[in-house]
């Protein structure tokens, strides 16, 4: 699957071009992986435009970037073995050529399913894992609120908040995702922002002594309402901003510094990839917790590759539960 | 000096009285301190408004809140003998009757000069000494960007980070403070952000690397502008919101989401009065700074009660140069 057309927001099916090639030859020192789970991630939005972002945009003409779980069926270095499954930079395609170090992490095998490698241990749990702990700094007691509860971090923030003491609140957008939340993701309280005309005052109803972190995956205004609640020396963590569609010219909103000065807030930027010498660690925390029933992880699997052009639309209209994976083999 | 009237936004003279009344009498374990020296700092804006600050506001009919140095001239308590200079919330009065919980530190005898108490040693040099430590994590070689580099807290944050081996680059608004910032506080570039038509670029050009903290005293277009510029990492403290003069109704700006986000900045508030605590080992450090000349205080000096109401709207309107001191004995 190539990006063949630059979007601006939300990459659509016409941006991408199915087309068949054959496998490029193995070089000196290089692997080459059979991908069995392909990644839908929101971050893929970014990557396709050119809006100055973290990382650089996919050029044109080449295989759209994604994660992937693949095995490695040839290896031309000693470091990957025939037979081995890997997770990392391998894009949305069958077959992928490519240096080890693409490689994130090395599957580990468990009880879980190799599914599992892209949503409770792929970059969604460890961000949740690692973003909740480094930059929340929860403490037990603490009030935690979340937007996009039911969403593919979301779903674990609520989880391990619970596991750590906390009480998780959430934001989501459809009464099935509010249901989901509190039943499944250990959330006391889930609010459906579409619903509410006042979202500070529904914020204030659900948490009247406000909240300790914020774990933000959507931005816009929404956060702007949910800053306006925190406790003093409160958390913001700034993970995602699902909420605005393009940031190719600059958006306006109301200004925080007041409120970050006097509620003493702290507003932090978190992406998961300065985090990969920390991946294994976390990864085998998270498979424990799973293993011993602590934590649940769903999953919204669409099979074959031709999916994959419009999965991520699907995610941005928000209508996956869990985390979306394109499965090929 | 009472509050006689409620302002928006600065307030100006005529929200003021001056009055004469009696002292009153001591309680049991109550102070009377003689102020020598009233501090003004652009903190009193917030506490003469009502604008859900980080601290109740100064009731009207009441003397308006200031911090202050002063000797003990009467004393119903054991912990402080009638002769000691303190310095703490007394108030915009020649006099106060006070519980000792209003003093925030004795004042320790030193070759400084008393009024060192309230610039060097007070709120400003403690501000400047405490949030760039502890939110600016400054480590040497990094490059530091302050707002009003000429100001009270400024004039110290350049040279804090010049002793800690960092570039202090500062922004300010007169060409004469840009002089000073330079040549006495240690900035090895200093911006006239009133001269720019073009912040962004002035910014680009005196640091081409961007830089690692951002000391933000004002808010506003120009911290949008150098929030833009910053390095991945990167810390902003929010020290004050000078640059806004009303936040009373919500205030419109650029959104800075996907800059936290994108560079991985943690942006935090710092409130001087957290770290009362501190306080004590702090004004020991920048004593022993001052004594061994790697740091100059300026403090403009007006005299005479009847001086204060109008010293807020002269800080506000940027004329002074150093900490105003209203000097009463």
């Amino acid at each position: 699957v190539l990006l063949a057309s630059r979007p601006s927001g939300v990459p659509a099916p016409e941006h991408f071009a199915l087309v068949r090639t054959p496998i490029p030859q193995l070089g000196n020192g290089q692997i080459l992986v059979r991908n069995h789970l392909l990644s839908v991630d929101p971050a893929q939005r970014g990557w396709a435009n050119n809006e100055g972002n973290y990382s650089d945009p996919v050029s044109l003409g080449t295989p759209m970037r994604a994660l992937a779980v693949g095995e490695v069926v040839e290896s031309s270095t000693p470091h990957y073995c025939k037979g081995e499954f890997v997770y990392g930079w391998f894009g949305w395609q069958t077959y992928c050529v490519t240096d080890p170090d693409a490689v994130l992490r090395r599957v580990t095998q468990s009880a879980l399913p190799l599914s599992a490698n892209l949503s409770l241990l792929g970059i969604n749990g460890l961000t949740a894992y690692l973003a909740l702990h480094q930059l929340g700094r929860p403490v037990a007691g603490e009030t935690i609120l979340v937007s996009t509860a039911a969403g593919s971090v979301g779903s674990f923030v609520g989880q391990l908040a619970r596991i750590l003491g906390c009480t998780p609140v959430g934001l989501t957008g459809t009464a099935e995702k509010v249901r989901i939340a509190q039943q499944r993701y250990g959330y006391s309280t889930a609010i459906n922002y579409r619903q509410e005309t006042a979202i500070a005052q529904a914020l204030q109803h659900a948490c009247p002594q406000g909240y300790d972190v914020f774990f933000d995956n959507t931005g816009g205004p929404i956060a702007d309402a949910a800053i306006r609640s925190m406790r003093r020396h409160g958390r913001i963590i700034q993970c995602g901003t699902a909420s605005i569609a393009s940031w190719a010219k600059p958006v306006s909103g109301v200004r925080n510094e007041r409120e970050i000065l006097t509620r003493r807030l702290q507003w932090s930027g978190f992406i998961i990839f300065d985090h990969i010498r920390e991946f294994a660690a976390a990864a085998e925390k998270l498979t424990e917790l799973a293993l011993s029933n602590k934590i649940v992880f769903d999953e919204e699997i669409l099979f074959g590759l031709d999916q994959a052009p419009t999965a991520l639309s699907r995610l941005y209209r928000g209508q996956n539960i869990g985390k979306l994976i394109v499965q090929l083999v």
